[in-house]
């Protein structure tokens, strides 16, 4: 008898059809005989139309007060999916995200899960019922409700699993598993029967937003076997886990992400400090930085560049622009019109060829590389938005990812 | 300082504008300089609504998953008048039945109040803020969330009044507070200033549906000021309390229920036991008795006439037919087309020409009376549904009940 966790997103419990379907699909892995724990999100627009109801109060409302009315769609959730699966003649309870024993730190909005206590949990498992969790919130030391933020289902699903030491994790959503390459841009892009977790990391980090890293870390951290299927059909999906198969496939995929900027300051002097000075201001205005390239000096002053979500572009270059005497700077320019298509893989440092093999991809295309990052499992290029699409199949046709030129 | 518990139901915190003017209702009480603690329902339709979502899934849902699920109703209305109250410049805190100590039995969707551990909120008010109580629900020595059944959220701002020791429970309503007579019936009946805990019993009881018994019959118990007040003005409203000024005004008021039934079982053997199977049967199939008269045995037999709420004719009269051998009587009879009107005020009985001038009332205006049944505070009648607001206004009238009239 295996312990399973499952986590359906809220898009499969938007409505009284969906969440009889859903009921259906834990059924049939409770009667293969395996103990199920579910993991569901807040119905369709749930939290969307909560978020509203508060707006119309309070533009800024307390964090404690949202995560108390936030939690609440979850709770909805799990409730309505045990009467379901009751309905169709299992047994069943529903567990708020306190009665499963989540235990989080105070950081209302974005706590972090700090223990989970299971007890709960196992005796309803061992009393035969499948046990539904509230997704995506805890409790701190006072009893308080406190919410995970970002991608918080899919960690409380890894997270119990981890707890529970189950054999497997089934991620549930809207797409297959992890392609090769976005599937609406490469009609061919290749369905991965499994991918490390090293490689996931790198892929939803460079925009494959299938699985928030959070939980990719946490998986690996406690090694738990997860599985990204989906919910809409039977396929096998993709195995995320410790190892994949050795070398069989170096370049797991291609990714690219247009939701970026890129921000450049000029002449900044070639002196120690530079650099801490200008992430320490952007840090503490909570604003993520991602690529960073820093130019070799020429003379006395260097350029640094580097690239951030576009939505907080405005508000980066008003903070820099203010900071210019400080940071010694002579002045600064950005592109808002960028994006970044990288290839990953684990093994790709020791294989020269990778990268020249990529930048040959864009060449041939024409496209026009502003700035390149690499890392131990990936290389990462910034080019003009507009040819994203041409450079994601070209990438993918180079390195033979598709289903025809399968290696 | 005093401490003051608030009750707010579900039409008072409807919508945002609603929520907000409650807000600065409650702030005026704190900037009075008293201690707040604030009860509310869920806002408008939302238990309706949550209602008809389980309704798709199951035409049975379990009475714990009804309680998880519809307990997120009032959590919603905590946060937001939250956000509400922190919008507008105090300091307050939401808490969630189990958070606020509320600790029940185990029967769900009906969970009476066992204990309440107050530490909680008595250190939110220690700590200056304004603490909003998620009414109609609680949590079982397991943790699980129960619900507190009809009249729930005034249940609960009693019993919080009671823990704390409050010195007034107010009790908003969309009434101005208890009156001799229903005001759209009579429209001079009277506000009353204040109200015995027994008279308000028996009021209540008969259909003046301003509180519930329930809740009542706890601040009796734990002898607990009650104000009923508009949510909507900032009128006085009645104060329920011990002992309201003796023998100032004898009647409190004239009360009617039309949603009552009348059953008669006729010709049972005058033997004993008999009034015992009859009314053991209708318990057992959860049937609610009102008023029983049992008339003198003529010869062998008797009748037995009694009424129950008209939503259960159908099923109390399928159940006595089923027995009538096991009862022995010889047929049932009933009537849907009655209503019960009756009179309230302490020391009725030791006034005997008050039963008198009640149905003079009733003769002057022609109107029969088919049952009557007394009680130590209380005259009730039974007469036809058609006559209840011609009765009313007599009755009103004959004891001088009104504005013009006051004692």
């Amino acid at each position: 008898m295996a312990l399973i966790v499952q986590k359906f997103g809220g898009s499969s419990v938007a409505n009284a059809e969906r969440v009889m379907n859903v009921a259906r699909r834990i059924i049939d892995t409770y009667r293969q005989g395996n103990q199920v724990v579910v993991v569901l999100s807040a119905q369709g627009d749930t939290t969307d139309e909560l978020i509203e109801k508060a707006m119309e109060i309070s533009d800024k409302p307390s964090k404690r007060e949202m995560d108390m009315l936030l939690s609440t769609g979850e709770q909805i959730s799990i409730a309505l999916m045990a009467m379901a699966i009751e309905k169709l003649g299992c047994k069943a309870v529903s567990l708020t995200g306190q009665q499963a024993g989540i235990y989080t730190n105070s950081f209302h909005t974005h706590a972090r899960i700090e223990r989970i206590d299971v007890k709960r949990v196992r005796d309803e498992l061992a009393a035969g019922r499948i046990v539904l969790v509230a997704g995506f919130q805890g409790v701190n030391e006072n009893g308080d409700i406190t919410t995970l933020g970002r991608g918080g289902s899919d960690t409380t699903a890894v997270a119990l699993a981890a707890a529970l030491n189950a054999d497997l994790c089934e991620i549930y959503t809207d797409v297959d598993g992890i392609y090769t390459a976005d599937p609406r841009i490469v009609p061919n892009a290749r369905k991965l029967k499994d991918i490390s977790y090293d490689e996931m990391l790198e892929l939803a980090s460079l925009g494959a937003r299938v699985m928030h890293n959070r939980s990719v870390e946490l998986a690996m951290k406690y090694n738990v076997n997860l599985v990204v299927r989906s919910s809409l059909n039977g396929h096998e999906g993709t195995l995320i886990k410790e190892e994949a198969e050795m070398e069989k496939t170096m370049i797991k995929g291609v990714a690219y992400d247009k939701d970026i900027a890129r921000i450049s300051i000029l002449s900044v002097r070639d002196v120690p400090g530079i650099a801490f000075k200008i992430f320490k201001l952007l840090a503490d205005a909570d604003i993520n930085v991602d690529i960073i390239i820093q130019s070799i000096g020429r003379g006395d002053t260097k350029d640094i560049s580097f690239t951030i979500a576009r939505s907080q572009l405005t508000e980066a270059v008003d903070l820099i622009n203010k900071n210019l005497d400080y940071i010694g700077a002579e002045g600064v320019n950005f592109a808002h019109d960028v994006a970044k298509v990288s290839i990953v893989g684990a093994g790709m440092a020791n294989h020269p060829g990778v990268a020249a093999a990529m930048f040959e991809a864009l060449a041939k295309e024409d496209i026009n590389i502003h700035m390149i990052s690499t890392s131990e499992i990936k290389i990462s290029c910034l080019i003009h938005k507009d040819e994203t699409e041409k450079a994601v199949k070209a990438i993918h046709e180079q390195f033979g990812l598709g289903e025809a030129g399968e290696e």
